[in-house]
């Protein structure tokens, strides 16, 4: 069973919102957690799109660990800013919420930061930066995790091979005129988890200079994984920086939120955080310019020479826009997993589901 | 000669003066020069301190290649932002002239961003940010510069050998309670130019992983290093993030200040170009609670288990704050090579050097 089946994005749509209505999310909150989904699996980032769908989104609400009622709650509010509470509320929900808040205090006043504590899971970091890309404006986005006492399986401080942080990753899109948006969408360490977990779902081994086994040794097999190096690797060369990255995520999402709180037990995180931002170009210059030179800076990277085994130059988002195009015509390839969760959700719910082959 | 001189603070910021003031440079500017570089030296940070006062910010001036007299021009201003020309003056002076603006504008609206095109050498990114910390903000500094047709030494796109981007590096700083501020300061590529000429000044070999030599190979000679590899290395262990970080950091500095322009020969960056920002914790909370907060979370990364071979984890800034107390103590260590640099100016201007031994 290596067949690749396919769902086209529209079909996916479908059959999603009405999985989601039927665990009682509003249909707003399910466009919400869907096209962050769709978003992922068009651009090829498989390991963030409709491979999350069951186990992140829809077996959440069904074992009771996340509120599908739950109300957004903000807690402090300026023109250009505010903090919120996800209330234990969907991370994708939440993050629709905050990007398109950011977006419109942005359009008020130049400016829009949205900090939420009490979240889920992010997704892709890259779709909610990428929002505020239409709008001529330059987006951010951040998930933060920090276990106080550690955890078992996330980054690791440089010097240490104790787990302190989730993958805390980040992303900064940027339009431009005629190129794809740029759109940097990375985890702080060197890979993401579900990077590693999607490699154990197809049974391939992982890089070494991702992750260490639990006795901090190297390793290529994706079950033994659970140190994750900080984007640089060894402190020789540079794991300081991904490490210092993360506790940036960490201040911009938990701690301008107030979501990393003193308790009975010292301080301690309630789930996961994010940031949300956005600005106008036009704060600094008339958007069309500035998105000309986005281009002429991309032409001159393409014009740079290709290193020997390569075609050309790519600019994050690149590959991913390519992607999407293509994955426009032939669906979003589904991987037997993939297949298997979607219909289990069509049986267990009653949704008809309709896939390719 | 491998015996260390040594030389304060105060009797460098006043050697350094007069021998400025003798260049034309006004006082002021002159204080805009010498605090970045003690701050460096201070700190430990001596790829970026007073080893470069002579051949980066005297001799410049001297040989007409920067001009001391020139004025800082504002090409566009809002109440939060302002993008500007340094006119081909002293990167130092534009960019402490830009994080005063930055904080000025946050004091009075809450955010400030200013992007400044045609300047010069930026320094230690990190003295920028840190400024922003006294005044209950989190700074951002950064400073980009593209060489649209490459160059020979710089940083290369993933999957090209060709060198294109200057190391462009940025810093974020955020205030503790009772902790030194935390500074992040890194370059985007693995390490900066300054590290492989700092080891080559002292004779010294550099790790495998930092640069390639002009045909690709890895280079462990600071003579041959050409190609400075982005943060994270190869593509599969992260390179594109480095690679896409000295972007984002090339359109807040270039592109937003309009520094990189077409012209006769297509688009080209007028010099280096600096991004400076400051926004103020309380537009999301009380400072006081943040940074108590901020505590928490490194001393909760102090308790991480070390690894073998180390005694304790260190959050960026930490290490470095250790060093200031320390030098200020002792005195700012100089190499040969920088101890016969201030002869030559001592003599060159008749100023007067006080040094340590």
């Amino acid at each position: 069973m290596t067949d690749y089946h396919f769902i086209t994005a529209n079909d996916f749509r479908q059959f999603s919102q009405e999985v989601l209505t039927k665990t009682d999310l509003s249909s707003n909150d399910a466009d919400d957690v869907i096209e962050p989904l769709v978003y992922a699996s068009l651009r090829g980032i498989d390991t963030h799109g409709v491979r999350n769908f069951k186990s992140y989104y829809v077996d959440t609400i069904v074992d009771g660990s996340i509120d599908p009622q739950a109300k957004i709650g903000i807690e402090f509010e300026t023109p250009m800013s505010a903090r919120a509470t996800g209330n234990n509320g969907n991370g994708l929900v939440a993050s629709a919420w905050g990007m398109r808040l950011a977006i419109e205090k942005a359009a008020a006043t130049g400016i829009g930061m949205v900090s939420i504590r009490n979240s889920n899971h992010l997704g892709a970091a890259g779709y909610f930066a990428y929002l505020a890309v239409e709008h001529d404006m330059i987006g951010v986005s951040m998930s933060g995790h920090l276990y106080g006492n550690g955890t078992s399986r996330g980054m690791a401080p440089v010097f240490s091979l104790q787990p302190m942080f989730g993958t805390n990753p980040f992303a900064v899109a940027i339009p431009c005129e005629k190129q794809p948006p740029f759109v940097l969408d990375m985890s702080t360490s060197v890979v993401p988890v579900n990077k590693v977990e999607f490699a154990k779902d197809r049974g391939e081994s992982i890089p070494i200079g991702w992750c260490l086994d639990e006795n901090g040794n190297p390793t290529s097999d994706p079950a033994t994984a659970k140190i994750y190096l900080p984007l640089g690797g060894s402190r020789e060369t540079g794991g300081h920086k991904g490490f210092g990255l993360a506790i940036i995520v960490e201040a911009m999402t938990a701690l301008l939120s107030a979501g990393w709180a003193d308790g009975d037990n010292g301080y301690s995180q309630d789930k996961i955080a994010h940031f949300m931002g956005a600005f106008r170009i036009d704060m600094f210059r008339e958007p069309s310019d500035f998105k000309v030179a986005m281009d002429a800076m991309i032409d001159s990277l393409h014009q740079a020479a290709p290193a020997a085994g390569h075609d050309r130059v790519y600019v994050p988002g690149e590959i991913e826009h390519e992607t999407q195009q293509e994955r426009l015509r032939t669906g979003i390839p589904l991987s037997d997993k993939e297949v298997a969760d979607l219909l289990a959700l069509s049986e267990q719910f009653d949704v008809p589901l309709n896939l390719l082959r």
